[in-house]
């Protein structure tokens, strides 16, 4: 290993971190799986094998901090050289978790960017603030509402007359479903433009101020030509479904000047990244840094108390890391699965005014006048305050 | 729900089936599970709000099979409309787990393809045969040897000169280290250009038929460009890693005319779906049956007794996921993840001659002449036979 001829590399200093869980019984246990993830993340060769100073010093990760978390747990970070990724976001996620995400026993709980990474992963381009100023100009202090359209299989016409009256009722943002794509009972192009109409015409008529985010999730070759789409035909928002068609796709996307749209996550198959035991990634480090680093400015999740299993704890852990500073503009939590009405007060008093309250089913409980459901649903959510 | 203007959705009868395992005490606990599963992961919308029989009939999905699995679990099989997904390889991964996966005790085990996504998703290109004949055209029923040009931080050249002697010293295929892709110390064109040189080169001298697969994962907006590349510059497979770009670029390149190259699927970031217990897909849906279906020719996965924890029978899982009768052609495993020479003998017993073994560093500890190496080995994998 080695070789004469190589120039010997040179490292600017720049690294990011990366924070792991390790289930081991003691400091040292905990020490020597370190060491292997500095190695595993990087060279990926044995260690002994490798002569060069320059590839031991500078390309293998270093343990930076070991601490014990309970009986069982440790919690390690090692710091990794900016030049193992250079500019492409992609082969950040592979150094800090390609190959040791097929280990049990390690969980990613957090992690840092390197400076190369800040023009590359700019994080969301409008962040709380910014999506505030859109849709509340006034700086009421109120939580967010939103909802979606659906349930697949309705005609894009109905979509549309159903956006209609969410924006005239005062919901905030109107989402597509995650399953609407681009199926037989509703292309994307004929939906994006009803459904953008309708919700400006309503806008027009209220003085409100609602954004339609539609779906751009579909091929990988179309996305970008989606979010193109939406954009020119008014579009105020875009949804993006990271798990399905990778982190990247939606940071280009966020980054794109001439889309310049928020941007809003969807966790469809991001799921079992979590729920393993001493596996994967944390809540927070997933759908809260992650997405927010990939320039999600609103970050959908299921909340506690829904269909889903969610804990307190794992949806505090998001909000902390769409909101604990990280060099990035503060993202909005948006729990949503389940919500109903009956729930509002719970949900109120968890996330506070800072987050977007997505509901949907439970809408079309209240009544057959969806308008007046979605002023009463306001109503309700305001008085909780 | 409903309305009467919507003109009535009308079903072809083509549909696609996905096995879940459930954890749940008795048939009527696992048969309300899978009616919610019909339900989330179509219409995702209370089923008793709508009205609309061909929604209900049509769009949500149906439970065909429950059976016992052991005495706390239950396999479901449930049955889809095509026309939930239209053409779209994303949204049928949607559709299969995209929020049920964010839900425990469910496990994603197998699924079928509809007929319309089989001119979408048609499985590897060349399949075992067709890569056998590329590389050993004699077919001597040998397995396949694959390594990697690692580690990183060495230069293009070193990089090419390891090439050209695991070429020369039979290797049948070399891919990039999946840590290697545009970074300041290997540009990528130049590293595809200079390898794939060496190979040839090495071919030409030995009447041999290595195959070098170059590492296209990279920024979502290049990975499409890097295949085209590859291919201009003579690589004879390309390298994807689903797990980190999402599986439809995979599946675009495999199914690209122009390009018409093997693909080799990489595990990075897969992980954590695998790993849970009673979440997640298991690991033949995921390295085998999936990867399979997006076109991968070879799935590497981390085999038993290496430096991974992966089970007998979970590597077993995923070679039936690649050689079940599904429609598609058959796939390769290439088991890898700290091969050492000593363990051929118990890897070649399980994995037989249909599989392509990826020794990595452990080439590096037979002495200088990594030719010699190659060849030592390839003596002893065919002489264990």
């Amino acid at each position: 290993m080695g070789t004469a001829q190589d120039t010997p590399l040179v490292f600017s200093g720049d690294t990011f971190t990366a924070t792991y869980r390790l289930r081991a019984s003691d400091a040292n246990e905990a020490a020597d799986i370190a060491r292997d993830i500095c190695v595993e993340q990087t060279v990926e060769f044995p260690a002994d094998l490798i002569t060069r100073r320059d590839i031991l010093d500078g390309i293998i990760g270093r343990t930076t901090r070991i601490e014990p978390d309970d009986e069982t747990h440790f919690e390690v970070e090692i710091a990794y050289a900016a030049e193992t990724t250079g500019k492409d976001f992609v082969q950040f996620l592979n150094v800090l978790f390609g190959n040791s995400g097929l280990k049990p026993g390690i969980r990613l709980v957090d992690f840092t960017l390197p400076e190369t990474m800040k023009d590359i992963a700019r994080g969301p381009r409008f962040g709380r603030a910014g999506i505030r100023d859109l849709v509340d100009p006034l700086n009421a202090a109120h939580p967010l509402l939103a909802t979606a359209l659906k349930p697949m299989g309705l005609s894009n016409e109905t979509l549309a007359r159903y956006a209609s009256s969410y924006a005239e009722g005062g919901i905030d943002i109107i989402k597509d479903d995650h399953g609407l794509v681009d199926q037989r009972f509703t292309r994307f192009e004929d939906r994006v433009r009803r459904a953008a109409d309708a919700v400006q015409e309503a806008n027009a008529r209220s003085s409100k101020h609602c954004l339609y985010f539609p779906n751009i999730t579909g091929p990988a070759d179309q996305i970008v030509e989606r979010a193109h789409f939406a954009k020119q035909v008014g579009a105020g928002g875009l949804m993006a479904a990271p798990g399905l068609t990778g982190f990247d796709v939606m940071r280009q996307i966020a980054a794109d000047d001439d889309i310049a749209l928020p941007v809003l996550s969807h966790p469809a198959f991001l799921g079992p990244i979590m729920l393993g035991q001493d596996c994967g990634m944390s809540h927070g480090a997933l759908l809260g840094t992650l997405n927010r680093a990939a320039g999600a400015d609103i970050a959908v999740f299921p909340s506690f108390g829904g269909r889903f299993s969610f804990s307190r704890e794992e949806c505090q852990d998001i909000v902390d890391g769409l909101t604990k500073e990280t060099g990035h503009k503060t993202a909005l939590p948006a729990p949503a699965g389940g919500m109903t009405v009956d729930r509002i007060k719970t949900l109120r008093d968890f996330y506070g005014t800072n987050a977007v309250f997505l509901i949907g089913g439970d809408l079309h409980r209240q009544g057959s006048n969806l308008a007046q459901a979605c002023r009463d649903f306001r109503a309700r959510i305001e008085n909780e305050g």
